[in-house]
This record gives C-alpha cells, structure tokens and sequence, in this order.
C-alpha cells in the first residue's frame, strides 16, 4: 500500500472503530443475584479484605492483570510533541497489541501535561489500579528522570519502551547479525546515531551485554565528556573508549554495526563504505529511515535491518513490550532489570533457529514470541 | 442468601475473576497489514489530524465512548475511608454494570490520594482519555468542591453518582409514592436525614423539581442558617421554610416523606407515627436501612422503600447512572443539569405504567430503563 493510502485506510478505520478497545465485563451479570455479588451488598467484603490488605489486590481485582499505557505526547512516532490527543490513538494501538500478542490488559492514559513533576504526581495517583506501567514517547532528556523517579517510589514495574523495549530488540537483533557476519558480538565496534530515549538505553544494554567499543552520535557529533548535558556526560564514560573525535565518518571508520534512532538523511553509500567488512546496518527511524536498505547495501552492507514491516528484519519493540510485562504481571515483578532485558533479548534471537541477512529476528506474528520473553522476566 | 454466605460467595468470586472487566482490542489484528493500520506507520495519520483538532478525539478514539469512574476510597459504601484498593472493587462493579446496563465502556481510577486539590490535578490530568467523569465514594463536603471545580475546568461532563445519581432514583420513587397516596407532588413535606453527599443533592434537586418544605437533619439535628459549614448554611438557606427547632420528633412531626441517607438506628415505629397520613419512608442506607420496612409499616407508613434488592421499591442508584452517561456521550453533553437530572427522574417513573405500594421504581434489569434515562440528557 502506498503512503497516502495507508493513511487515507488508517484514518477510515479508525472512524469506523471509534477507538480501538473496549471494555468487557468478566462475568455475565443477568440477575439480582449476580448483582449482589459483584456489586452492593456482596463487593464490600472484598472491599474490607482489601482495606486490611491491599497486597491481595493483584489477585482480586484487575491490579493484578492490568497495565498503564501513559503518554504526554511530547515524542510521539516521528511526530514530535503533537499533544495528549495526538498520543492517544498510538496508545490505544499498543494497547490492543499488548491483548493480541501476549493477552495482556492494558489501558492508555495520555497526560494534559507535559511538566516533568506534574506527570511523576499523575502516574503516582493513579498507580493503584495498575500492575506495571509503560511510559511511551515521552521526550529525552525528561523521560530517564520521570523514569527513574517512578521506579525509586512506585513497588510495580515501570518502564520507558522507547529505551528498553527498543533497546531489547536491537540487542537481540545485534546478537543474530553477529552470527550472520561471522564476528564475535563482544568485540563488535558500534556506532549509534541518536542520544535520545533508544540511542541512550540501547548503548546502556549493549555494554551490560559486553560491548566495549561503542561510539554515539547527536548533532552535534560524536558525544564526548565535555557535554553540558548531565545524560550526555555519563553516556560519554561508558562508550567511545578509542576517544575519536569528529562526527559520522570518524565514527563509522572501521565500524561493525551502525545502528540508526536517529531520523532521515544520515547516511549515503559511500558512509558505508567507511565501515569494517560485513558491516551491519540498522536503519530503524520511521517511517524514514536513516539510509535506505539499497543505499545501505550499494555500500557494502551485509545485513540490514529497519523499523518497518515492508522490508525484511523489522526490528520493532513491539517483539518486546507485550512479553516483558507478561511475565511481570505473571512473575510479579517488582523492576525490570537489566538482566532480565538481557535474558528477553537472548530469548528473542534464540527463535530464529538459522539466522540469516534476511532474518535476524522473529515477525511480530510468529509463535512462540512474548512467551520467549516473558520466561526472561521473572 | 444470608450475610455470611453472601460475603463468602462474593469473595470466592472476585478471587476466581481476578478483576471484573478486561480490556478487548474493537478489532482483530492478524496481519502486517492490519498492524500497519492499528499501529505505526498508519497511525500517525490519525495523530497528525487529531493533533491538528483535538475535537474529533471523539470521533477517532475512545474519548467519544470512555467514562472514567473515580474514586479516592474516603467514602466507600457503608464501610468509610478505606483507601484505594478498598475502593477499587466496587469501582470495578461499577464499570461492569456501566456496559451491562448502558453499554457504556468505563475504566476504574482509584487514587493514592485524598487530598481535594491532589484529586482534582490527578482527574485533570487524565482527562483527555474520557468523554464523562464519574466521581464515587468521595468524602463529603469535599466532594461538593471537587466537583465544583472539574465541572468549571473540565469540557466534558462531571458528575459525583452519590450525589446526583442517588438524587435522580430519589426524586423519580417520591414521584411515584406521591401517586400513590394521592398526595400533591410538590406540596409533600420532606424530611431528609443525612446531609451528606445524596442528602445535600436529593434537597436541592427535589427543591429545583418544585418541593418547598424540606427539612434536612444530620447528627446536630435540623439544619438551620446558623451552621458553620458553608455547604449546610446554603442548604438552610433553601429548606425548613417553618423555621423548624429541634431534631427528628420535631422534624417528623406532620411530615409526608422521611428520606433516609444517613445509617442504621434512626427511626422507629414511633417516631413515623409523628408523621401525616399515608405516609411515605425511604430508608435507603446500605446494608441496614435507618428503619426496617416491617417497623415502618408498623408506624403506619403506606409506601416504603430501601436500599437492598430483597425488599420491594430498590431504590439503587444503578438506575440512573448507567443511562445518564450513556445519553451524555451519544448527545456529546458538556454539563449534567438539573433540568437533565429532573427528565431522567420523570423518564424513570413513567416507565411504571402503574405505580403501586410495592412497586414506585423499575428494576434494574427491567427493560428500557438506560434508554429512558439517556432520553432526557441532552
């Protein structure tokens, strides 16, 4: 489908739909019985166990199955800060990808504020209802401090998926395109374009996971210790260890892997050619990648992976997020550590029994998917 | 069933639901192509346009179909300030019975907070997710200014069901108990006890509907102009037009209507003696009613009514609120008024083509109950 169908169909349907989940009662209630039960006089026994226990709350009421979906659309797709209602029909989207690929309950809440604090005090009210939170496309650099500040004072998971969802699929991805190229992951020299929420995360899990050489780009070139920015800084102290200076073709010199969370336009051919043999290309912006597949591989690439469905190893999170909060809500986790996203990652690029330049990582529809991920959560 | 059974039952319930309503994707995703459309790239058509006009949210999204049902737990049913998670399954039967009843998709939201002005950033900030606001169980007098202040700052309809809820499925019984005894609707002399969140609403709608002798009594006896909370001063301001002295003997005394909304142990036969002929008795506190029908009739009154489903003439809030919303999204209605309210109360009591002494309200589950009431708000 070309680009302006698409839209012309995604708008149509979502008129035809009127939102894109529903609520559905657990129970049939037909009767004055059943009434009584689920509603006055019968639910205030369960309201009293609960008063003196609230930890039972994950097992009879929704707590226990339930996950937030919350925005304030400052970094919505490649959209930018396009607003609450902008964000929300990305957020109902993910909210019936969470039901169709791993059967979990999830509802979108999108802010009518964008004040860092503000948002950390919503999240923190509504918190009893939920069973984990996912944070999306709230914008770089508030969204690690929004984070980080939720997890120290919330006791449910919480998790940004622009950082950790992408960064899951991109490691696992890397992990398959290493087989492919025949290099040792470990010794991979990586350079990723964009220090925001998925460039950031993804350097982050890709350390944890052993890679030493890693370089990161912004606009301003490569980030170095000299930053203002506090994120930027300690960024800096965990990659570039060859302290090159410059901007993409002093990174992508020698270079394994570049992986782009970026936007379009950053790289031609002859970029490529730059890079190490057998050199890995993720293109992941959308819908726009950083640099088409075929410029990709008129450079030398091997293997070649973008965001999106129409050309072969979508690398998308959403391989990730649906099981990772499947096996938190199943496992009741309390945080999503490294580990576990490690654990998801290795799990997800165990499915494809052969990897190769054209499979590094399962479709979103293949068995078996969040169930691999889920088991790495617990 | 008895008491102890009940609670058992409804415990053995909740634990084998683990929550009462689940989240439905409105359509299947089975494909690349369907995901294409739900979810990125497509999607972003639809950001873009409602990040453009905000208004067709409505339209495109679950805002035109979406209640929130809200509670902070400091007033939860007959059981008090219990807190959120003690909150939550009653909320949670709510929403059941919002689609059972209207078909009315509604989310729980209880707060970890109970702070008024906390509320009211928490509800705010949520907003733009809903088309309604239901307030429930929220303390009086603060929830007079909660919802005071959302109606000003909110653009979709607010409304606290303890209050206005209840007030409806009040005014449409007396409606049909006045037929009944054959008295002059709005020449009945009311007395009501409890100057809370249903006795405060029920005084003014009954007051808006026509009635002018109103006698309110809380634990200080009747209300008068001299009171120091500001809510009960304005009540005095519109009730006891004889200037009434005393407590409950003085305030019976002649009466034609006693509406109970405060708790057990109010009145007895005694005291509906004090009362006029073919008096009517509303004792709706839940599980235990003010005064049981049978010491009520014994006192001689002609048309009582309680709380509970296992005497006649429920007078349950259920009746109203499902409907009220439901005409409140398909009208896309911006403020639930009085005018509404007193419609949905006459809609309420016409649709018993032949009130009786047994029979002045519908049943929750008799036909063409949400229908009536979503009639009369627009």
């Amino acid at each position: 489908m070309n680009k302006n169908d698409l839209a012309k169909n995604a708008i149509k349907l979502h008129q035809k739909l009127g939102g894109k989940i529903r609520i559905e009662p657990a129970m049939q209630v037909k009767s004055r019985a059943d009434l009584s039960l689920v509603y006055t006089p019968g639910v205030a026994a369960v309201s009293s166990l609960l008063h003196k226990n609230k930890k039972l709350a994950r097992e009879y009421t929704i707590k226990g199955k339930m996950i937030a979906v919350i925005s304030d659309g400052s970094a919505v797709l490649g959209l930018g800060n396009i607003g609450p209602y902008g964000a929300l029909p990305v957020m109902e989207g993910k909210c019936a990808l969470f039901k169709t690929f791993a059967g979990v309950d999830a509802f979108p809440i999108v802010l009518d504020t964008q004040d860092p604090e503000k948002i950390i005090e919503a999240v923190m009210a509504i918190a009893p209802v939920f069973g984990g939170i996912n944070l999306e496309d709230i914008a770089a650099p508030k969204c690690f401090y929004i984070e980080e500040e939720l997890k120290k004072r919330l006791d449910i998971p919480v998790m940004h998926d622009d950082q950790h969802g992408t960064a899951v699929v991109i490691l696992a991805a890397l992990i398959n395109a290493a087989k492919v190229v025949k290099k040792d992951f470990k010794k991979l020299k990586v350079v990723i374009s964009g220090a925001g929420a998925a460039g950031t995360a993804s350097a982050r899990l890709l350390h944890k996971a052993g890679i030493r050489d890693i370089i990161m780009l912004d606009r301003k070139g490569i980030v170095n210790t000299a930053r203002q920015e506090p994120h930027k800084r300690a960024l800096a102290r965990i990659t570039n260890p060859r302290k090159v200076k410059g901007g993409l073709s002093e990174a992508l010199l020698g270079a394994d892997a570049l992986l782009g969370v970026s936007g379009p336009g950053l790289a031609t051919a002859a970029d490529i050619k730059l890079m190490a043999k057998r050199a890995i290309v993720f293109a992941m912006a959308n819908p726009t990648p950083e640099i088409t597949p075929k410029e990709a591989k008129k450079g030398g690439a091997m293997v070649i992976g973008t965001g999106r469905s129409d050309y072969p190893n979508q690398i998308n999170n959403s391989l990730a997020f649906p099981g990772i909060f499947r096996g938190a809500l199943d496992n009741k986790v309390r945080q999503i550590t490294d580990d576990m996203k490690i654990r998801a990652a290795k799990n997800l690029a165990a499915l494809v029994t052969r990897p190769a330049a054209d499979k590094i990582v399962p479709g979103p529809f293949d068995k078996g998917v969040s169930q691999a991920v889920a088991k790495a959560v617990k």
